[in-house]
This record gives C-alpha cells, structure tokens and sequence, in this order.
C-alpha cells in the first residue's frame, strides 16, 4: 500500500525480545490483526512498547537493541542468498532498502541471534501451525491429544496428530483436516493417544507395528504444496500429500498392541532413586 | 443430563414457523449454543418468543401451533420406521415418550408440515453445511464463489465448490479442506467461478469437458462417513469418499475451454422480448 | 472420391425437415448406407423425395426450403469458428466452397434453425449413440432397461445406463461394453432399472447411496477419447475414462436401499386432485 | 420347456462328424438359432441330414455313429465328475438320463473323440469366441488382423488381438472392446500388427519389449467372469479382469522395435535350400 | 534332532560376556555353522571356551557365571509371556524345561542382563541383518553407504540405506533388494550418501525435501512379513510392504538440495572452542 | 587400464569351442575371476589351454579356429548396427581395432558361428541368470524348483520361477528376490512346483487358472531396467517393473485346482505304446 502511495515506511527492527514476541512474529495472522496483539494474549496482557526516538514507530520495551530505519518505496537491492527452515539456500530476491536512522540499545546489551535453518527457527514456525492443525482436527475427530511439527520436518511440512478415536475411520478423517489446518502440509501421521508425538521413536515404532500401508495409506498427488520444497513441482506449485494412519485397528484384540511395563519391586525402585541422585551431583 | 437426574423435561414443539427457525433447528451448533439465538441472528434480532400456558417452555410468537408436551424420562415406546433425507427408511428406535399437556393456535391456523426426504427437508439440512464448507475451503484458496449441497446428494453427502484457482493444486487443496469442513461429505466436486454450482448441467458439463480421472481424482477408501450411506460399511462405520477437480487446467490455453456465446442484433433482441411478454401474458 | 477425379459435387441443403430427417443425419452409419435410408427406415417407409431443378441431387419433398449447390473439389475458404456440440468454439478450418445456383422453397416457408452446441444439437447427436450403447450392453447383461446422453455430457461424452443385474459383477461388465459401444465416451455410470435415468437427480442420487468409490470405480487413463474433450492431449488423442457403478451391492439386504413411498389415503387423493385441476384452469 | 410340460425329447447323438459341425455345436448361437443352420452354413451349403429310424430327430448323414435315445424328464442321475476345458474337474450334477433305444453306425465305423480340457476341446471352444472378439475390436479401431484364443488360455480366458493403431489409444479402446466381446474374458494382450497372436513366442516377445506396466496396464477388479475359472470368487461370481497393450509407442522412433532380418546371399539361400530338402528326404 | 533320539542336551547359559558373542549368537547362521565360530571371527581368532564342569558343554572362558544344564527332550512346561524386539508381549508358549544341575562364577560377579524390548535387544538382532541387506544391496547398485536398522523400527521391521545413485531407478532397486535381503523387513527407505542414516532427524529431514509419494514410493500388499508384527494377518502371515526412494531426483539441479553450512570466521571458530571446552569441564 | 597406460592388448578369439566355454564367457563373473576359470569349473577341471604362437593370450585346446590379434588402445571405427538378444538393432558405436596377426585352426575345421538374436544367443546370456535368480529366491523361500528365462523374453528380461509356498505372501517375497538377483529383470512369475517353467502353455495357463489381477500382481515404475528395452526410457535408464503371482490361494481347496488325468487301463496302455513305437520306426 505504501508503495502505492509512494511513500517510505517507518520501521524498528527489535533484537533480543520475549520468546512470546517471537513466536507472535511468526504467527501470520490475518491482515488487520497486529503480531504485537498475539504477543500481548500470549504474555497475559504485559506487553509493554515504547515509542523511538527518530522514526514513527514502535518497539517491545524489553528489547535488547532497536534498529530505527524507513523501508525505502522505491531503492531495491540483491538480498541473500539467506537460508530458510528447509536449511537449503533460498534464491537471490530484489528487496527494499531499509536505511538505519538511529539505534537504541541497553547497557551490556546482549545480540541475541537465530540461526536460520536450524531447530529455534523451525520450533518458531512450527508451534503456531501445530494450533491451526490442532483446531482444524478437533472439529472432525472426538479427541485431539496433541500435535508436533517435527525438527526433522523443518518445522513445515511434517505433522504428527495423536488422538482418541471412536471408529477406524477417525484417523483419515483427522488426515483430511491436518492438511486442511495448514496447506504446505506435505507429509502427516496420526497415532494413538498413547504414542508421545514429540517422540519421534515412538511414532516410527507406531509405524512399525500399527501400520498396514494396503490400507492405511493415502497418496494425494499434483496438490499445492508448500514453495520451500525443492522436490516439488515449483513452476507449477505442484506436490504429492502422503497420510498415514498408524492408529491401531479396532477389530484387532487391543492387547496386541500393548507395550510391556517392567514391574519395578520396591527395592530396585530405591536403588534406582539412588543411581539418579549420584548422576544428577556428579553432572554439576 | 435429565435422565440422570431422573426429571422429566418440559417441551414446546412448535407447527408453522418462520423459515429462518426452521433453518436454525437444523444448524446443529455447539453445546451451549441456543438454536433461537441463531434464529434471532438470522432474523436481526426480530424473533419473539411467548411462554407456554401449562409448560416451562418457550415458543416463537408467530407459530401457528403449539403443542406443550413433556418429555418422559422413564418411558420409551418403539418410534418409526421415519424417513431421513436420503429418502430411504430410517431403523425403528425406542424413543421417549412425549405427554401433550396443552396445544395453542391461531384461528384459522395452517398446519405447515415438511415431506421428509423431500427437497423441503435437504435443503433446511444442507444450508448450514454449505456454510462450513464454505469456511473451511476459504482458508485454503484465494476465493471462494459458491458451494451447493444438491438435492441428488440428499443435502448432505455431495457438495459442488467453485473457486477462483492460483495454480492447477488449489483445486486439490479446496477438496481436501471441503472433506474437513463436513465430516460427512461423501464426494465434493470443484469448479471454476464461471460454473454455476446450483445448476446440475453446468457441473456435468464441467466433469465432462474440464475433468481427467487419470490426474484430477483422488479416492479415500475406509474412512468415517455418514451413518446415513446404506452403501459405507455400517458396522464399522466406514465409506469411501471421492474428490473431483474440474477446474480448467492451467497449461492449456483459456479460450479452448470458453463457452461460446450467440451474438444478438438489435432487431432479434427487441423480438426475442416481445416473444417473451406474450409468453407471459398468456401464462396468467 | 470427387475430389481426387477433379469434378464438383451437385448438392441440395434442406432446411425445415422432420424431425427423423434429422436424426438420420446424425447417425453417421457405415460407408455405403444412405442416411436417407435410415430417415425412410424411421418414417415406416413414408419419405418422399424429390428431384432438384437445376442440380441432380434429391431432398425431402416436405422440406420448408431447398438450397441447390455445387461444391467446389478446388476452391476452399476458411469457415468458422464454429460451436459444437460442447458448446465451445471449434478451430477455423479449411473448407470447399459451395456455390448455390438455385432456392426452392414453400410459400410462407419457415426458416427453420437449430442452435449449435444447445440441448437440441446435443439430442440428436446422443439419440443415436443411446442406440449403440443399449445394443453393446444388451449382449453382456441379462437385460438393459435404458441408456440416456446427457445434455451436461453434451450427447456425447456421459453416459447412465440401468440395468437389471445378476450378480455384483453384471454392472462393470456393462460399463466395458458401453465403453466400447461409443469409443468417444468419456463418463458412464451404471445404475439399478428403479432408477430413471433421464432424471439427473435420480443418477446422482444413485451415485450418493449405492456407490463405494473404493471398490465400484475404475479408471482407463491414456486411452483414445474424442477430439472434442478440451481436456484430453488432443496432440495424441488420449482421454481418462471413468466407469461408475452405482447398483446396490447384493450383499446388503434390499430394503436398505429402497425409496420409501408416502402413502396417500382415499381423501387425501381426491383433495389432491382438486387442487391439481385448479393449478391447471389457472395457467390458461 | 419339454420339463414343463412333462414330456420326453428325442434326441440323435452323433459321433464322427465333420469339423464343421463340432465348431457349430460350440458356437452358442441366439435362441432360436439352429446349431445345424450354422453348421450348413459353415459347409457352404452342403450338410445333409437324415432322419432317425426310431426317435424323431435328425442327424448328419456323413456321422460315422448315431446314438437315437430320449431325454427323460424327470429321471435324474449324478453324473461327472467330468473334465471342462480348463482341464480340472468339474463339480458332479444331477442330470437327466437318456434312454438309448437304436444304434445306427457306418461298417467299419469308426468311434471319433474329443479328449476333455486338451487343445482339440479348446480349439473348438476357442474359434468361435475369436470371431465374436473380432468383430467387437473391429467396431473400435480402424484394422484388425487377427485375434487368437490361446491354448494356454484354455480357449476360452485369454485372447490376443493384432491391430493396426493409429492413435497410442486405440490399443486400449481394442481391450475394451475384446472384454465387450466375450464377458467370460479374463485377460487380454493387442500387439501391432506384425506380430502372429498364434505364436507365443512372439506374443511374449512383444510384452518384453513394447509394454510399460506402468502405463499400458489396466486391471478391473471384482468384475463378472468366467464360472470356470478357480481362482475367481465363485459364489459371487466375481473375478479381476486385466488388459495388457504390448503395442510400439508411437512416440518412440519406429526402428527402435524393428525386429533385425538376416541377409541372405544367393549362394547361402541355394545351401539352406538344399539342407532342407536332405533333411525333408531323411525324415522319411 | 534329540528330540527324535529321546536323549537330553547338554547345555551352557553363560552370563556376562563380550559383546561380539551377544551379536554372534543373533546372527542366525544356516544350520551347521556354529555361533561360537561367527564369535571366534568377530573377535579376530580370541575367542577363548572353556569346558564345563558337570555336563559335556563349552562356554566363553570370561563370562561371569556359567549355568551348566540339560535341556529335557520330554518335560515342558508353560514360558512366559516374555517381552520381544517390538516391546510388546508375546504369546505363551509350551517350552521344555532346563535343569541346571551346576553353576560356576567369577569371584565378585556382575549379573549382566538385556532388558528385551529395549535398544540393547533390538542393536543385537538389527545389526546382523544390516548386515544383510547391505550385501543384498551391493549386488545391485554401484555402492551402498550405509544400512541402519533403527530402535524405532525394533531392529527388525525397518531398514533405512543410503547409496551413491548412477541413474534415478537405483534407488527403487535398492530397495528390492533391501526386502530380498531380509524377508522380514517391512518398510525401507532408501536416502543419497549425504544423509546419515543413524540419525532420523536427517532421515525425516531427506524425505521432507527430496521425496514425492506420487512418484518415489511403492506398496506391495498381502506379502509375507513377520509375525512379531500385530498389524499384520497373523493368521495367514501377510504383511504390506512399503518402500520409500528419498534421493535427490537427478533432474533437479543439485543445489537446489544443497544443505546450506554456516561459515565460521577464525576468531568465531576460537570463541567457539573456548566455549565448548568451558562446558565439558563444567560437566565432569 | 590399457587405455590409460597407453598400451595395445594381445587378444585370442576362439572360434569353434565348448559348450561350457560359450557359457562361461556369457556369465559376467565379478570382476578379478576369470572366465576360463568358471569354464574350467564347469568342465569338471578338464579345460585345457594353449598359448598362442604371436601374442602374449591363451585359447582353448579344443577350439576349431584361433585368431590371435591387438585391440589397439588408440584406434577407435564405427562398429555395427549389430543384433542384440532382443533381436533388434542397437545403436552403432565407436570401438577399438583389433588386428589380427596370426590365424591357427585344425585341418577341415568348421566355422561355428551363433546368430545374434537367435535362441541359442538368449540361452548362452539366460541360464547364468537362472542360476543368480535361483540362488536369490531361495534366500526367502522354503523351496525353488526351477528358474526359467524364455525364449520370447530374450533369455534376460523375463524369468518363470516355480515354488513350494508355506504362506500366500511367499510367492510375492519370490518375486521381489527374482527382482533384485537380477537387476535387468522386467517381468517376472511365480508359479507352484507342479507348474513346468520352461512349458510356457503351462506357465500360461497357471496365470489363467490361479492368478487374480486385483490382489496377485504388482508393478514397480520407474525403477531401472535394462538399456536393451526399447520401450523404456533410455535416456533416463527407467523402466515398469511387473511381478505376477501365479500360485493357488492356499485359502481355497486344493481340488479346485487339480490338474485332470486320463486313466489309463492296461490294454489302453499296451495299444498306446505300439502306436509311439511305429510312429518311431516310420521316422527314422
């Protein structure tokens, strides 16, 4: 809009602020709702922001450091080429300056940085869509237990759903609505509630041993996908979905799929208590 | 709730209603959600409710009749076969049994009633669920144009989406998040914004000219349908559910698939109205 | 032939005929068979031709108007675009000149049109393919009760087709005939003889209750198709082609599946009946 | 309809008779159709009958053996297990017993069978399903050369068709029509047209080095078939049926499946000649 | 063999022994060869046996304690339900029954134990078979990097291996050969040499990037499998197979798959030391 | 090597040799075994060699004709088109010269020589393959009867391979294996051990009788093949790979399936012999 208008933007760029500001960030909410809102839910109302002292803008006033600049309507250079979540390199983009006009900064201020590609930045854009497929898959299925964007799936394009299910059916209907929760979604499996899905050997095993690929799996091919991935169709957006149901199946006996307990007597839980303790002293 | 507490629950059925009460009946909002607010929403705010005579119950003023009954909560009789929508019998089911203690009415009053399975009953049950579906594909795709849940599908099994597509996988998405929006959707189709979803030939056509099986299906076997589908498996549950994309694809050029339209002179349009003012005036 | 002995082709164009005058034209029998013939054929033997005046060629002598012609073997002119039976524009093409050297026509003739690619132009091209399709089905199952080309289908494309059935089997064995009783078909679907098949509502009901994409469809990708389909690779001539089968499985009991009917007692009919009378003297 | 009425059949059984007359003995013709009308057809005119001397019934005059005897309508006996040209037993029957009261025979006659499930029962089997295949694929594709129903294929489920293809489709439309053409079916195989269907090897060959299962493979599961077949669900009468196109791509360069001819010189073709005609002497 | 001889075995439990012993005695060698011979060979020809005591058996001279017994050909007895590699219970089985008629140890002994189900259980049974499957994959493509056969997948169920690739077929060969390779193997994946197959984040991360499940994946239903898995049809012992090709596709530019490195610059490369070793002194 | 040390190679061509030889030469041993080595093995230890009396080679004693010659490191002409198994031209191509420098032969030796493409050439390049399958299958199956590589398949891209199954899935674990012990392999069966590989009518009739297409088969695209398919994709190396299992259901009775005999009484057997043994006599 600016652009149209022909005008500079005022802007301050924060470093060093609350993982809740962060998070917000990285939220995409939908035009006309502020990420400083988000943050301000998030921390229960005590987000505090200053005004800058050189351009028109505002800052989280626990910032570290405030870069006070104007996006330029009109100067572009080369950016990049930065790395995105998939930790590949992204092209080259023609971007709009941003001249620097004045920076604040604490005392003994700290440069707090994010490595791009690496499991914080992942962990940032993970959280908020494990929300939308939370949401989206409660609407269809009785139960959700939880929901996790994986590190190995960049945070992206990989969700694993746990829920508790009434008919064999539930589980495809959950993969239906995860991948409506978030449309770059490439790959999904949903388990049992049992199944930690923060787990990620805990969700192979339920692959291993809850999984029959004959019928519990759904490929949907020449969908739209997510842009960052390169194995992808990208001229034409194109991308296949896989969904898995590594849910156990009804009709088999339950204790089938039961994970053994090791009995613990009395004794050996104190001797193990013991062990604990004298690792715990010995690691600080 | 009243089971448990072994009380019997007073009750006013309501005979001749004003369509937007009929509609929220059919809405099946949330636990906690009064269908009379919804009612009262669709009506802006003008619905008027009066107090039964004999019964703690609630009716809206403009009823024809008004039949105050309670509800039993011990005895139960056989009930039906009824008809559902999909026209077919429904099971007999033991039901409770309702007492009427007090019937109110206008003079002269029309006893309103609804053929169920007709076209009268699909239509009350699928406008809410356009509106999910309509929900649910809008968070997927640029823009949403219309969805119908035709008569053939029963208001309730078949939905027709038209959307403005970006690329040829939105098409794709737009099913997968129709399937979310209503978990009893057996098979959607989607089409251009130039296809009128109401009008059954329009979308044939579209299936016809605009479609390929080998690229643009994709079938999900062994998911959870609606109990209603004498075809699903109705043990387990379980259906198979169809997504149909004929939208244009994007690689062939646009005038291959325009439909043509015949030029109109000046004369033949000032004819082609008088012919139609004759029709008219003959038809009354 | 002409062409390559260098000679024009005398030619008569008759406008305003009967009806199976030109459903006869339409039904493209083998080289060497007279679609006069066929015309005569479907009037009992009662069509009269006559000779033309100043070309030696013969029309239907109850024709409103008569063009006598020549067509050039040399001359061409590019004519078009022209709309088919699709509805959408056909490429221009190279076509002979025909030059009219005389008009008979009735007094107070009528010019009798037919709109391309409208409902009309699509049923005289489908009645004929109704007729194939019927004859190939016939030889494969114990009884075929009738087969419809949709408008939407355009007369060409889809086809319904109700059979009585045998065993679950009979409705895909159908489907295969039908495929190869028009290799130009597209989308056919099978259902029971309870359904009609010139109600597209009843189809699609069909479809909705007794059809399991899983198990009753199946899909040639890659197969010759008709050059009119926008959406084939009409460089090499391929198409999809669907067959659905939408006949109750034999092995979920029948009352399931069955329309249920209102009955209507003696009164009821006889109320009925007034008001249809009534409905009707009103409309005149 | 002898069984409705209650009364005896006169029957001629005749052994040792003209191939002619076998084949039409097999050939399943319409009711109606008298299998001697096809035999006299098939000898151009030529078959002559006699009457019985003590059943009224007629046989060919040339049989080296006539059996005159009277089907009962009501005795029944068990009879079989006898061997079908699958060349497994087939189930043992209740059938009726036919009285032999007169035998007529030839001197020196000379008792001609046919062994059950070997090539001789399915050669018969076979050629009459070849015709009825032929004519099928001939109303789908401009040219077919020859359709073969192998021995493998027990006469009756396999056939390989030759065509001439113009388009890469056509090969598919021929499958279809091949299933159209005989529903008892099972698998189906078109070759170009310079491969001979009557040589296995070459048939083989031509799967080896024309066909992509990827692309030119169709299966059509839980399809009506052949009763005979032991693999298929009996009860329900349901088998899969499958068509394999081992047809040239006309995409890829025509000489690539070229097969390679030896050069011959004058002098090597006087040598082999002579080597034959040694060999031919010897072997005498 | 004994038990058809009638005759009692001798036998040695040895308790607290190398490690090359556990894996030999998972190796399943064909019948004849001896475990103590693969032992003997890991451990480069120190294998060192002595003889026991009281009954004709060997046991590794360092192992802790020594239970000397004799297996009954007649006695037996109900075992368990003990714990397999999936962690899950297994069956009851009739077993016979071992007298331990003398045990010997080392002074101050450990009593060393494998909690089956655990990573030790399933390292011991997966190693040998990577094993395996890395010399079946040898045979097919150009190298082979690694094989791993995860806790996730219980050492047992699946196989990923990651290849040097010539052409983009090899990797779905590879994993033919990897389910050739053990008959067991449910699902493999097959990544480039890039990919550390010991770690799943970079399992998950290749087929995040570089997978398309339209294209890159395969299922082989109603195979043998294990039995140890409940999905599976244990009756008939069937299984579905899957397998995963996660390489880079040749015809996308490499760099596009290119893991981006963040450069270190030498004073950051010093910081970092310094950081690293601050930690690890903390630590002990 | 030469190549790269710049030097010529002294070479014998043989002419005239055993048939272990022939056979041993097309058997590709890993690289470092010499193929006079496996013909010496097949021959029982009996292969003699001499020296040639120009070059620094070795030939076989027995063969008819030696041409000792030098492949020239540096000169390189067109060679071909020649014919390959596939009985199909190749693509000519740039090969090294070989000089011959010296001719040996036996007095009245013969020119034995083997027509490329021709039977004996696919059996020569097919029995070592028959042994690779052979010893691959048995990795994963109770029992191999026999492995054949046909005639119509080139002796390379088809293998029959017969079993003893213990559960249904073994006969796909068959294929899988046929797969990956030969990685050229394109189209594979299983049959049961009373089916005979090298009879392709039984063969044929076992995928008639005992094969369903829905369940029994599986294709893998787009994995690689060999370079001799021309319907394959040459340039990317991709071919479909397609595995048929052919054996009985073990769910359904054995007798279904039961190969029909003819009895054979005494006397029938006596008269059968004396017709073989004139048959005999006439033809020698």
């Amino acid at each position: 809009m600016a652009k149209e208008e022909k005008r500079d933007v005022d802007v301050a760029i924060s470093i060093g602020v609350h993982p809740a500001v962060l998070l917000a960030a990285a939220s995409s909410p939908p035009f006309g709702v502020s990420e400083y809102g988000v943050a301000n839910k998030l921390l229960g109302g005590d987000l505090r922001l200053i005004k800058c002292e050189k351009v028109d803008a505002y800052a989280p006033a626990e910032a570290e450091m405030v870069l006070e600049g104007r996006i330029s309507f009109e100067e572009e250079v080369e950016e990049g080429p930065f790395v995105d979540i998939t930790g590949t390199y992204d092209v080259k983009r023609m971007q709009p300056v941003v001249e620097i006009v004045n920076v604040m900064h604490r005392e003994d201020h700290i440069y707090q940085a994010l490595l791009p590609g690496g499991p914080e930045h992942r962990l940032l854009m993970g959280i908020p869509r494990e929300a939308s497929v939370y949401e989206a898959v409660s609407k269809v299925v009785p139960r959700v237990r939880a929901v996790s964007f994986s590190n190995g799936g960049c945070g992206w394009l990989h969700a694993a759903v746990s829920i508790d299910k009434q008919t064999d059916g539930d589980a495809k209907n959950a993969l239906l609505a995860a991948f409506a929760g978030h449309p770059s979604l490439k790959h999904a499996v949903v388990v049992d509630s049992d199944i930690d899905v923060f787990n990620l050997d805990e969700v192979e095993w339920a692959i291993a041993l809850r999984f029959q690929a004959g019928e519990d799996l759904f490929v949907i091919p020449e969908v739209r996908g997510s842009t960052l991935d390169p194995s992808a169709d990208q001229e034409k957006g194109l991308t296949s979905k896989m969904g898995i149901d590594a849910t156990r199946p009804l009709g088999i006996p339950m204790e089938n799929f039961e994970k053994a307990e090791i009995p613990e007597s009395e004794r050996a839980s104190r001797i193990s208590d013991k062990i604990s303790r004298r690792l715990k002293e010995k690691s600080y």
